[in-house]
Formats: C-alpha cells, structure tokens, sequence
C-alpha cells in the first residue's frame, strides 16, 4: 500500500492548487494509496542560505518535511505559477529537503526513485504550464520519476464550484483519474 | 550613463556567486554605468505568500528592493545553481518585486524593458547551466531583456584566487568583457 | 537602415505562421527596416549528416540561406509547434546554417549579434508558447538577441480573416508592434 | 520479455550515440529486454511538410519507424546535441512518427506509456545536457515515462576506446546499468 505526500507550492489558505490537491489525492486513494495532505504553511521556513545550514544544520520543520518526503513513495504537488516559474515557497522548500540532515544519510534520499504527479491552476489562461516545465525539470534532476501526464487548469478562479470540484466534469474526472494512475504507478514500480 | 544593479542569487557570505558580480561590475564599471551592489542578505523577506500580500502589502524591504530595480537600467545577476534551477532566494526576490507596491504602479516595472546580464559559478561541473537557463526564462517572461551570451564558472571552489579574480585570465576577461558589453548595450538601448 | 529576414517554420503553403510573419513584417516596414520574406520551402534540404558535410560541404540551399541570414540584421520567426517543440523544419535549417560554409568564415556570423522577434500560431489553446521555449533557447545559446515579448495565437484556425489579418485587433495591432519594435530595436543596436 | 528499440539521433557512421546506445543496450539485454538497434540512416524520411502529409500521406519508412516503434515498450535513444537541442534528424522522426498513419489508429501510440532512457555524448564539456533537457520534454509532452536518471558524456572524442566502450570504467558501467534499469522499469510497469 503506497503512501503519497500531497501539498500545494502555494501559501495561500484559499489556494486553487490546494483544491486541486485534493482532488487528485481522492483519486490516490481509490488507487488504493494512502495519502497525507500537508499544508507547506503550517512548516514555516527560513529563505535557504548555506551559511545558516552549516552553523546550525536544517530548521526543524525542514526535518519535518524530510521525513514526511523520505517516509513517502510518491508525491502529489500542485504548483501555482509565479513569473513562469515555481513559487518561492516550493522552490525553497526542496532547496532545505534536497540538504543532508545528518551525515550518514543518503544524499537526496527523498527524491530518489520516488513517483511525483503534478498539476497547476492558475487564473491566467497558460493555466501554469511554464511552471510545470520548471517543476518537472527540477524534480527529474533530483531523481523523482514524473508521471508524463499533468494537467493544467486554466482561468482557475473560474474553474472550482464551492465544494470545491472542477466544474467541468472531464477535468474533475482527469484530475482524479491522474491521482488513480499515480498510485498505481507506484505500486507497479515498487512491486 | 546606465545604472546597473549587481548582486548574487546566493545568501552565503563567501558566495563564490558574489565574487563573480563584482568581476563582471568592474568591466561595466568600465564600460560606462554606475554600478550599486547590492547583498540579498541585507534584504530579508518572508516566504512570499499572497495572503500575506493582501493583508500587510509588500514588506519594506521588498519595496526597498523594487525601488533599487525599478531605478536601474540593467541588472548583473550571478545565480548559484540548487536543484538545477535557481535558489530560492532569488526566485522568492523576484517574486516579491513582480507584485505592485500601490495600485497605480505599472505592473513588472522593476523588470519591463530593463537589460541583465547572467552569470553563474558553482562547484559542479555543469557549472550551472541549467539553473541559467531557468533564470533566463523568468525574466524574459518578464520582459527583461536578457545578453545571449553568459558565463559559467565549473569547479568554482577552485576557480577564485585569493583576491576574488577568476585564476583562468581568459575566464576573468570574459566575464569583465560581458559586464562591458551589459554597459555598452543599455546605452546602446536607451538612446 | 536595418534588413530583417522574415520566415515561418512551417512548410505548408496555408501555414497559420506564415501569416503571421507577414503581420509582424509590416510592423517592420513601418519602423523603417527593409524586411525580406522567404518561404523554406523554396529552399529544401536534406536533414542535415555531418558525414555529408564532410564530404560535400553544405548543400547550396544551405549556402543561399546562410548569406541571406549572414546579411539580416535580425529576424522574424514565426514556428508552428510540433510535439512541443519547434519543427523539424526549422531545426534542420538552423543546424545547416550554424555550419561553416568555408574554414575562413566566422562560426556563427548569420546568429551572432543578430536581434529576433518569435511568434507562433497553433491550433490547440496553448498557441505554441513550448515551442516557443525551445526556439529562444536555441537562439540565444548561438548568440542571437531575442525579443523578450513574443506573442502565440492560439485556436490558429479561427484567428486569421480572410485577408490574413487576425480577427482580434488587440491581437493584430500587439503582432505588429513588436514588428516595429524588433526594427527600433536593431536600429538602437547597431548604432 | 520487453522489446526495446535503440537508435541515435545522430546519422553519421561513426556517431558517438550510436556507441553509446550498444552500451546501454547490452545493460537492457542483461536486465531481460529484446533490444532492436537500428541506425535512422537506414529509414531517410523528407523533411516533415504537413501539405505533403496531406496529399501522400506518411512516407514508406515513416510507417516501418512507427510499427517499429508501436511494438516496442520501451526506447533507448542516443542523442548529439546541435545548437542546444537536440538533432533535426531526430526532431523530423518524431514529427512524422507521432502523425497517425490511418483514421482508426490511436493518436501518439507509439509514445504513450512508453518508457525511455536518454543519453547523449558530445565533444563539448556541456556533453549535451542542454539537447537532453529538450528532448526530454518532447517525449514526456507526448505521454512518453522519461526515466529521471540520464547520462551525459562529455568530450566524447576522446571518451571512447578502439572497441566502443567508454575509457572510464564509472562511465561505462553507468550507461549499461542504466540500460538495465530501464528493462526492470519496463517489466515492472508492463506487469
């Protein structure tokens, strides 16, 4: 039974890539994944810098997160796009994960081998595909398998009716189908 | 004579990152600008978080940051490489500057029209390439005219001698040359 | 008085692209440069071997292009976009034409220091903006300077009236723009 | 038993990739693959033309690629690097294989849920890594699992010993237990 990390790249409590998360991840789950949601919010973070690294080693939430990343076989992430690229927040979340907590542990032993599906909402009509473009590259270099299929929801503040669904029927459906495909994937992968 | 803002994508004091700044700040120094460096160091920000937006507006050092772009010219951004694309630090300064300060500010002002030059050094010897070109898809999509040519700095924990030059002298004439041509361009551009 | 060579990355007599070029062309026209229309398909190659080039040299299409290219200011590049990327069509032109046609000739004069605008036309809703991309990134890495707006159309076969004008006129007027502002731009450069 | 066709994106006689891909390929046999190697010099297609579609439909040996290619379940794909991306030869295969050869056939069959490894050997220090980072995202835009690990060889001309196996016995041993990895890859997602 895999376990599958779910968060969004954004902040925001209202956040469309939060939604979407958890669409995904109830698509997980009838995978048969086990599937925790997390919030990068409630795992504030200090703005990576090497020098705080080697004085005081990573932030405690850092290793927090490591351990949630390295506890899980895949990962759920839905990325806001901002400047057509990743937020900030995710990018600086995997630069403090990517780091060793001690030295005796694998390097990059979160990411590796590891199976990411991604998606992004955005209100603008690219709905975020840049930023998937920069999320695939980077988590691939890391080693993390990701699924060639994602989705992007464009004109997103249009997109969600207040139980927060895809209106359009055919998304919502590819969505929950992609979370379905993530945790099969894995269980193939993991035999 | 153009304004050239420089600085590092890098927070650490002894940022390899930093030294190429001012490398390439002298040949633009000489090619004409005034060249302000800058420390992101000395620039603290939050996570960027759009809630945090909405609520407070952009912090002061963010508004501090985004006065120091929009009155520049052309920038000198030397970017370390983290997860094969660009630290967080700088992803999350950029996105902070992206946001308006008040709402009758013309929006990427910072960013729009300006010339930059892009440099990178790092330990690895890809040298950096692909956060570069990460970097340089952001500020294009952001209307920032980035120079063709940049410079990589591969092994760059042996690169550096003990005054900050590049040991190679043709790699140390490169990269002076370019901040030369950054100078030369915006006046070129700017009429 | 700057010459821009405008061409499209398609071979199809109704390319959307090639429309497009013509747009932007005017554009240029009326920013003052002499702009040269060129159809590749006037201009077959064989895709490009290296041992062919060592035995035969360039093909003399390739030779026509590259003086023409050699003798452009700049560019206008409007590419369709095949499985993300730009067309084969393109690609195999640009690798002929970055070869030597003689070991005296400079390696990459038609690319060196030129300025380029790049548009794209697709039928499908992201127009082309991964292609895109993948065309400003292959640019810039042989030193050509490229606009840092560009403008996709997308839903291609609806866009364009029967004239060849697109149907928006914010759309129309934005092509030709940057068409007179690719012109201003190698203007200012040059000097 | 999973079928895997290897190729280069190279058509010279002596290519770099054409080495690598046997390196890799006898990792695939050792890990239980039937590996197919052909050489896309044996299959000259035109130049992709849409027009020419249109009329004649696909070329003879765009049909025996893509058959060759429908079968298989995975690819092992050897790519030099021109211009920063990757060939117009491998590019222009692409196009018309991923253009469906009657109406019944399912779009990008030959791509979908397929698995590839990409390697690249270049004489340049960058070994091609730029070339991958396109072609990964053209395989992984048409539904293609791109394995996350890839191999660059850099100063290719110099890499290679008398027989075709790399100098450094790192290098070589990578390549082929990559090859390898992809066959598990395969079997376990196969099923």
């Amino acid at each position: 039974m895999p376990t599958i990390l779910a968060f969004a790249g954004s902040l925001r409590k209202e956040s469309f890539n939060k939604k979407l998360v958890k669409i995904a991840g109830k698509g997980a789950e009838e995978g048969g994944a086990t599937v925790i949601y997390i919030d990068l919010l409630d795992y504030p973070l200090p703005v990576y810098n090497g020098d705080i690294e080697e004085a005081e080693g990573l932030p405690p939430n850092a290793i927090k997160l490591k351990k949630l990343m390295d506890e899980a076989d895949g990962f759920i992430i839905a990325s806001p796009e901002y400047n057509s690229s990743i937020s900030g927040a995710l990018k600086n979340t995997i630069d403090w994960v990517s780091r060793k907590g001690s030295p005796d542990e694998v390097y990059l032993s979160a990411f590796i081998d590891k199976v990411a599906l991604i998606l992004s909402a955005s209100p603008s009509f690219l709905g975020g595909v840049r930023g998937l473009a920069h999320l695939r590259s980077i988590l691939e270099n890391i080693h993390t398998f990701v699924l060639p299929k994602q989705k992007i929801i464009s004109f997103a503040n249009e997109a969600f009716d207040s139980e927060g669904s895809l209106k359009k029927p055919g998304d919502q459906k590819e969505v929950f189908d992609l979370g379905k495909k993530l945790s099969q994937t894995i269980q193939k992968l993991r035999g």
